[in-house]
C-alpha cells in the first residue's frame, strides 16, 4: 500500500503536467492557476488510494482522479463567483483576478475538461465511472444550491443539514473512492461499500469541522475560532441551538443573530455560552459518532485483506482526530 | 425521409417530458422555464434528420437529440448572463427572474444533465459520441470567449472572425448531424462528411445572418435591420470594411465607431453607405457562396442514395435562401 502522502505528491506532479490549449488565453488561463494554487488534493488521492487498495495500477487511475481534481476545482471557480469570494487560498480568485465573465466560462470548459479525463478509462468501465461522476456532480451541484438557500432561512432541521453536507462534501469523496476501487477491479458490492465508507466519513469530517470551529484549538485548527458564528453560518451546532433553546436563550439566540454590529469576540462568547448551557457539543460529537460508526461499518463488511482495511482504518482516524 | 418540421414537433413533445428532480426546486425549475421558452429545436432536429437519413432507428437518437437542446439552452443561460440580458426569447432570462447564481448553479448542472441524456445510446457508440459531444462542447466555449473578445478590438482579422463562427455556431450543428448520423448506423467517413456539411453550411448562415442584418426586407427578416451596425458588433461586413476602408471612408467609419450617442437611423445609413462604396455585400457574398459550395461538395461526398441528398440539398437551400 502506498502511503497517503505519496499518492498526493503523484497528483500533484501530474496537476502540474496537464495541458491546456494556449487559445483564447482567457479562456484556459485561469484553468491552470486555480489549479496551481495547490489544495492538499485529498479528493485524487483518496481515488488512487481506492485502486491501490485493491491491486489495481495506479497509473490507469490518474487521468480519472485527475477529472475528480479538475471538477473540484470547476466547484470551487463557480462557488466563489457566488458566494463573491475575493480569496482562495490566500491568493485573488478568478473572477476577481480577471473578471465574472471569465470566471464563469472557464469553470464551464473545467467542466467539460473533467468529463475527457474521466472518459480515459477501459472501456468496460466507461460507462459505469460516468454514471458514478454524473451522479457526483449533480450532488454537488444540489448540496450547493441548498447550502444557498439555508442562508436566508431560520428554520433549517438537522435532517436537511445532514442531507446538504452529504451532498456538498460527501458524495464527492464517496465517488471518488467508488471509482477508485472499480478501477482497482474491486466488484460492484465492495465499490458501494468503499462508497458509503467515504460518504459517511465526509459527513463525520464535515460535523467535526463545525464542532473544532467552535472548539478547537486555535493553533491546531488553523482557523478563527467562532468564524461560524461571527458568520451565522448554518452548522449543526447552531440547527441544533435553534431547535433546543427555549425562551431566554431562544431570545438571546435570536437576538446575535440579528445583530448587525457586534463585537466579534463577544458574540462568540455569547453564543458558545448558550451552546454549552443546551450541550450542543455533546449532540454534535453523537451524530459525529454516528456518522463514524456507519462508516467503520460500511469498512468491516469489504471484500479486502485486513491489513488493507486497517490502512483505511487508520487513515479516517488521522482525518478525525485532527485535533479538538 | 421524415419532414423537418416533423422532426421539430417529436423534439418538441420529447423535451416537454423530460422530468428533472422536484428538489432543490431553484436548482431545476429554471432549467423546465428556459427549456418551456421554445426555439427552433433546429439542432435536435437535425441530429434526428441524420440518423433518419441513414436509415436508423430515430426514438434511438431522441435522448441524444434532447442532449443537444440541453446543452444549447445550457449556453444560453450562461450567455445571458455574460452578456446582461434581459430577454430571452421575449421573455425574462432565467438570471432576472431568479437571480445570477441560479443561472450559474442551474446551467452547471444542465451542462451535466445533458451528459446524462448524451449517454443514452448503445455501448458501442458511447465513447465516440461522447468525444463528439466533448469537442462541441469545448468549441462553445472557446467561440463565446473569442466572441466575447472581440467586443473589445478593432483589429480582428476575417480569418478570426469566420473561426469564432465556426466555433460558436458551426461546430453544434456538424456534431450534432455526427452523432445522429453515427446513431442511423453512417461509417465514420459518412458521418464527418456530413458533419462538415453541417459546419459549413453553419458558417454559410452565419455570414447570410450578417447581411441579412444590413440588406435584409424587415418585414421577412423579422429583427431590427441595421442593429449590428448600431451596436458596432464584429460581423463579417464591419470587419472587412474595417479592412479595406482608406482615408475619409475609413476616418468616417471610425467616427461612427466611436460615437456614444448618435441617431440609429442616421448611423445605419451612413455605415450602410460606406458598406455600399466599399462594396461589401459582395465579399460577404463570395465568403458565403465558397462555404455554401463546401458544404455542396462535402454532401456529394457522402455514400447516401441520391434522394436522401436531394434532401439534404433542398434544406440547404431552404436556409440559406430564406429571403434577402
Amino acid at each position: 500500500m502506498k502511503k497517503l502522502e505519496d499518492l498526493q505528491v503523484i497528483i500533484s506532479e501530474a496537476v502540474d503536467k496537464i495541458g491546456f490549449p494556449q487559445y483564447p488565453a482567457e479562456l484556459y488561463e485561469p484553468i491552470s492557476y486555480i489549479l496551481s494554487l495547490g489544495g492538499k488534493r485529498m479528493r485524487p488521492a483518496l481515488l488512487l488510494m481506492a485502486c491501490d487498495l485493491f491491486g489495481g495500477d495506479i497509473d490507469a487511475a490518474i487521468p480519472p482522479a485527475l477529472a475528480i481534481e479538475v471538477f473540484h476545482n470547476f466547484t470551487l471557480m463557480h462557488d466563489d463567483i457566488m458566494d463573491n469570494a475575493p480569496l482562495r487560498r490566500g491568493r485573488t480568485t478568478v473572477h476577481e483576478k480577471w473578471n465574472q465573465n471569465v470566471g464563469i466560462l472557464s469553470g464551464d470548459v473545467m467542466l467539460i475538461e473533467g468529463y475527457k479525463l474521466m472518459m480515459q478509462v477501459e472501456d468496460r468501465l466507461l460507462r459505469p465511472i460516468l454514471d458514478i461522476f454524473n451522479n457526483t456532480a449533480v450532488g454537488v451541484c444540489e448540496g450547493q444550491q441548498v447550502d444557498m438557500e439555508f442562508e436566508v432561512r431560520n428554520d433549517v432541521k438537522i435532517d436537511e443539514y445532514l442531507n446538504m453536507i452529504r451532498l456538498k462534501t460527501a458524495v464527492v469523496l464517496g465517488g471518488a473512492l467508488k471509482i477508485g476501487a472499480l478501477i482497482g477491479g474491486a466488484d460492484i458490492k465492495d465499490a458501494d461499500l468503499l462508497s458509503n465508507f467515504g460518504e459517511y466519513l465526509g459527513i463525520a469530517f464535515q460535523l467535526q469541522d463545525d464542532i473544532l470551529d467552535v472548539y478547537g484549538d486555535p493553533e491546531k485548527f488553523g482557523k478563527q475560532v467562532g468564524g461560524d458564528i461571527i458568520s451565522n453560518k448554518k452548522t449543526y451546532l447552531l440547527i441544533k441551538a435553534l431547535e433546543l433553546a427555549k425562551d431566554k436563550q431562544a431570545a438571546d439566540l435570536s437576538h446575535w443573530i440579528a445583530l448587525k454590529q457586534f463585537d466579534q469576540a463577544e458574540k462568540v462568547e455569547a453564543v458558545t455560552a448558550i451552546y454549552n448551557q443546551l450541550e450542543i457539543r455533546n449532540y454534535a460529537e453523537e451524530a459525529m459518532q454516528i456518522y463514524t460508526d456507519k462508516a467503520f461499518e460500511a469498512l468491516d463488511a469489504i471484500n479486502l485483506p485486513e491489513e488493507h482495511k486497517q490502512y483505511l482504518h487508520d487513515f479516517a482516524d488521522g482525518l478525525l482526530v485532527r485535533e479538538n
